[in-house]
């Protein structure tokens, strides 16, 4: 068997296009509805996904009028999806600015083990003023300032998840003895955003951490991944460029003297699919005639950081917007749209078209066929190791994907019939980190 | 059918006494295990029990050597089980110290809304230096300004889970409306601790707030239980005491405004049932011979503030303790201990069997009808409106309550056969908050 693609589900309600909750089928309260998590983790998990993610802010984000807005926290719904599954892997976005770093290892932990080894961690450092302000600050803390404090929580947390042995449990009833205390130890950390004392009360999970994920692509979000990621998701919208961050990513990740092969680069695919090309066309047009222009050109306006009146419909955007540099929000994304925009020329009409759709990740609408030839060609060709696929629209988007799309990459000997082994790790391949007591027995310094 | 007696069972891995898990029975690893919390769970739904809860500290506390201290963080582990069950109440416990409240409601309404309206909040200040060390602190806060921050996160978190009224789902597809904007608000909170804009980013949840539950019986504790508890767990070693108790909570609770029925009194009772007397007094026996007594006095000269050489097994506790009122850490845990040593005149050997089987709760040694008189006697004479169940052991403690004492309560009339209702706020009888919105605009003064 050949080198094997990994799929990742990224649920979002009725689906990635803005306006698939006003189709006939889409249910509008799915946001916040245990029962159609459930159905879509079952459909992945039978298909035989690596896993399923959730993104997440938190803050309420963008006009309620315009579009489902409920988010389920993602560690207490990913935890509810773990009980009515066994294999898939379960990946909740939490971030490291608004959050306490004993609370989140130890939930993180909490979480792989009663998943038996299915947890990730989706690292996000929250760009945006409206979730500065629920936590005590006037806006957003500088970009910089995010990924270091970013930096830190993750050394905080893996000295969290690592003050218990993987051997520590004793459990000598005669004896009387429950755990080892030579191989409990605190974490002990004195750094400059955190001190944290330790240890978890969680005894080290049957991942050992987490699978760490991460999202961002500014410099300072490829550092980041290049030191802690093992998994990212990325917005591509074309092979070259495609190209180009996976080479980058893997060479920083070599430079910080990991083995390149242990940070998977998952690309995003908004898949429309038609039974022909002109059908897949159609339901992509059908999907867009249902964006509200005037909801998506304030959003729009929002990320560029422009007065909406600005933008005009017809016409294609400002020639002054801001350079990345000058932006502390969400830097990767910014670029992205821009750069988008300005490649195709696009006038606001348009780029809102693309947008919705996929908010930049790309959009492929074909016939099974010719999606399975994209997947099948950026995988060759060194610009994914997988992809985090994003249907238009939920379930039926993912129903046709796993009905039409994977029996052909499965034909080619691409991707899985059955999982192999029993953890997230094991999906992505990618190894247990060392139990930190053993590393410190080993060089003669143990604890 | 006359008054109903409330259950709730308090999950506390192999048991409630602290030697349960050296039982041959007993899985030492039942701490981390959610298999074993969801056959708790199903077994007290089953059962008819009002809900399930777990206590919890974002520390590790007191040595690992001991006994079993893994914690699954509640919110999560409830949410696991939450989507095997679909009656009992799910209660967790939380920090105020220790959590932010943007993020806390929101587990709590995803919880709410994950569980069809089964979700509670045990509202916990935490005593202890170990959790403030694991968050930024050198030691814990005063024991009042941890209740100032508790009313304080109270005030917030009802002002996000109203931010939503709960007509405000419009889903107009046609029109493209998802949410009135005019049905949701910002919290728009600036206080002394806390600046919270919101809105939340769930909308109103089937309870419209999580059950509200209180534990502390300190001055502090009883003054915010009337403020804002709906159900108090209390240990409560004597009828009279117990009788003190309510009657204060229920009168502080009328002083307040509120009606003295929407705070449930739930002492604690650890039953160790026999068939006959002496096979119960047998079995607490023992469990008694299995608790280490080194442990124990260390733990509890932890408690006292006192030199562990300071308490001698023979003797009784010395009488130079410091007064409640110097006590920063768990004010009532720690007159509670103190005043049952002096009242019964134990060595401290005696008080260490008596804490290892119930940690200052009732315990009680007897046949199953035994054990339902004396719940009746409680509850037919104002000292308790029903009883969080605290089994010696796990399961076999819960399976003994429930085939031989429930039966005779169900005979005499005082325990439901069957749920009347779906949600946490049906089974305890306690009404569903009014959406702040109607209330504002009742009185005409809309937001």
């Amino acid at each position: 068997m050949g080198k094997q693609l990994h799929l990742n589900l990224f649920i979002h309600d009725t689906g990635h296009h803005e306006a698939s909750w006003r189709l006939p089928e889409s249910d509008p309260a799915a946001d916040l509805d245990l029962a159609f998590h459930q159905r879509l983790t079952r459909i992945a998990e039978d298909a035989k996904f690596d896993s399923v993610f959730l993104a997440d802010s938190p803050a309420l984000w963008g006009d309620p009028s315009r579009r489902p807005s409920g988010k389920l926290e993602p560690t207490v719904l990913l935890a509810a999806l773990a009980a009515g599954t066994t294999r898939i892997g379960l990946i909740a976005t939490a971030s490291t600015s608004y959050n306490e770093p004993y609370n989140l290892a130890r939930r993180f932990a909490s979480l792989d083990h009663l998943s038996n080894g299915r947890a990730g961690w989706n690292i996000v450092t929250t760009a945006g003023d409206a979730a500065a302000r629920n936590f005590g600050l006037e806006g957003q803390p500088l970009h910089r300032t995010r990924y270091e404090r970013a930096a830190e929580f993750l050394e905080v947390s893996t000295k969290l998840w690592d003050s218990w042995a993987d051997e520590a449990l004793v459990a000598d009833k005669d004896a009387g003895v429950h755990a080892d205390p030579d191989r409990v130890r605190p974490a002990g950390h004195r750094g400059r955003f955190f001190q944290v004392e330790g240890a978890l009360n969680v005894r080290r999970s049957p991942q050992g951490h987490p699978l760490l994920v991460q999202a961002g692509s500014s410099e300072d979000g490829k550092e980041f991944a290049a030191r802690w990621a093992e998994a990212v998701f990325t917005a591509q919208p074309t092979l070259a460029e495609g190209q180009a961050f996976y080479a980058d990513v893997k060479r920083r990740a070599a430079a910080a003297g990991r083995d390149p092969d242990h940070v998977k680069i998952l690309p995003g695919i908004v898949p429309v699919i038609g039974a022909t090309e002109a059908e897949a066309r159609e339901l992509e047009a059908e999907l867009d005639r249902l964006i509200k222009p005037e909801y998506a050109r304030e959003q729009l306006a929002t990320v560029l950081k422009v007065d909406p009146e600005r933008l005009r419909f017809d016409e294609q955007l400002p020639d002054d917007l801001p350079t990345e540099d000058e932006v502390e929000g969400a830097k990767s994304r910014y670029t992205l749209i821009v750069e988008l925009a300005r490649r195709e020329r696009l006038t606001v009409r348009e780029l809102i078209g693309r947008l919705g759709g996929g908010r930049g990740h790309r959009t492929f609408a074909g016939t099974p066929v010719q999606v399975a030839d994209t997947i099948q060609h950026w995988f060759e060709n060194s610009a994914a190791d997988g992809f985090n696929v994003m249907p238009a629209v939920l379930p039926s988007g993912l129903e046709v994907f796993v009905a039409e799309v994977l029996p052909i990459l499965r034909e080619r000997g691409l991707f899985r019939t059955e999982y192999t082994g029993t953890t997230l790790r094991d999906h992505y391949g990618l190894p247990r980190p060392a139990d930190r007591f053993a590393l410190a027995a080993a060089v003669g310094g143990a604890a």
